[in-house]
């Protein structure tokens, strides 16, 4: 087995997957911050894309049971409460559901998954089941991908006030509160990954990982484009 | 399938099992209560029900991950917060430890558990794959033994102060905390079960459940009666 990498290679080695890989080079992306998507296709990616929101808490509980220690759980439940909300804060799968009304889509359509496609559960459910059933360092890994949302979630704000007028505004809070969340759970995961993968081996199985997650976020997007096809290229 | 049990009949069910087979009616536990036990004998069952307790958080994470609901999810997370503790709170695992310094554990030996015992590790980890593996009415079936603990609880801090004035008092802690916790997490267990457990089937399915797990602290507790043996027994 070759040297492992220093903390220095090991993190430009995860930096590449996103660059080449992550989802904001998919077309249907492409197209969606071009402002080219018609409100059909915001649609269809806001329902498709519940299915991995209301899924996120699932997983993060999965990686939860599995860390090593009670302080590594303090830092990892905070990701649960972001998502489900507690107390007053309703979470971030509550603001999903409110993207989904501010882009016409009625919240009991959201929560029957009557628009949820098979690609898309099967993508989510291999997401879900690689973090029950991998070793937990890998499980974290393939969470990196918080390290090219924040850039990607910015824009993205940006995109949906100036090139979608047609959503209404207050459905924008879920992208708002991952400006300041998704940083910080990079930071975290970026952490353990660092202090659990020191042998090549288990690097090279964490970059994996995260390659894996690029898959999964890719797959959904595949299974959008061929559901919601661009105008010009319908039968 | 006979006709399913009222709410009524299926709480009677429950409780007997508690009557019959929660572990206050273990001779080792009766010594304790007795003020019988030496401090090489309480050590012994503060040292190796910390494995009990430090796998809480665990198996809460398990079922955390199987709830069907964030509505669901939000109310159970209390627990896991109520032993890894949050912000200020340091939590009922940390409390434990406190306890194993109060009666004379370095807490190094708490944490690399050199005192647990085969038999302990054995029980508490089929705790944890039952809640892993079976359905989530199960694995909340299985931890009402909620129902009973308030009581014992309660007795047993006037026991510790009164009968073993050699424990530091402020060792204590977790047991009061549990006081206050302990009741709300029996109702919503129960209000779980109770909304969940339909069927006859379903019914005796938790009833089996929660006398599983009356046979896991029961087994803890055999296991330290032959690992530390009254006087009078020893060879």
């Amino acid at each position: 087995m070759p040297e492992p990498w220093s903390n220095e290679q090991f993190m430009a080695q995860l930096r590449k997957v996103g660059e080449s890989r992550y989802h904001d080079k998919h077309p249907y992306h492409v197209r969606m911050h071009e402002g080219k998507l018609s409100p059909e296709q915001v649609r269809g990616w806001v329902a498709n894309r519940f299915y991995y929101q209301k899924n996120i808490p699932v997983k993060d509980a999965l990686i939860l049971s599995k860390l090593p220690s009670r302080e590594d759980r303090r830092d990892w439940i905070q990701r649960i409460i972001d998502h489900d909300g507690r107390g007053d804060d309703e979470g971030g799968i509550e603001a999903w559901v409110r993207l989904g009304e501010a882009v016409g889509i009625p919240r009991e359509e959201m929560l029957d998954e009557r628009h949820v496609l098979p690609a898309v559960r099967f993508a989510v459910d291999a997401y879900v089941n690689f973090c029950r059933l991998r070793p937990w360092p890998e499980a974290v890994a393939s969470s990196l991908t918080e390290l090219f949302a924040p850039t990607l979630v910015s824009s993205r704000i940006g995109v949906f006030e100036k090139l979608y007028p047609w959503i209404r505004p207050e459905g924008l809070e879920y992208f708002r509160a991952r400006l300041q969340q998704a940083p910080r759970d990079a930071d975290q995961g970026v952490g353990l990954v660092m202090r659990e993968c020191k042998t090549r081996k288990e690097q090279e199985a964490a970059v994996a990982a995260l390659s894996f997650k690029c898959d999964v976020l890719w797959a959904l997007l595949d299974a959008l484009s061929l559901a919601y096809p661009d105008e010009e290229n319908r039968a």
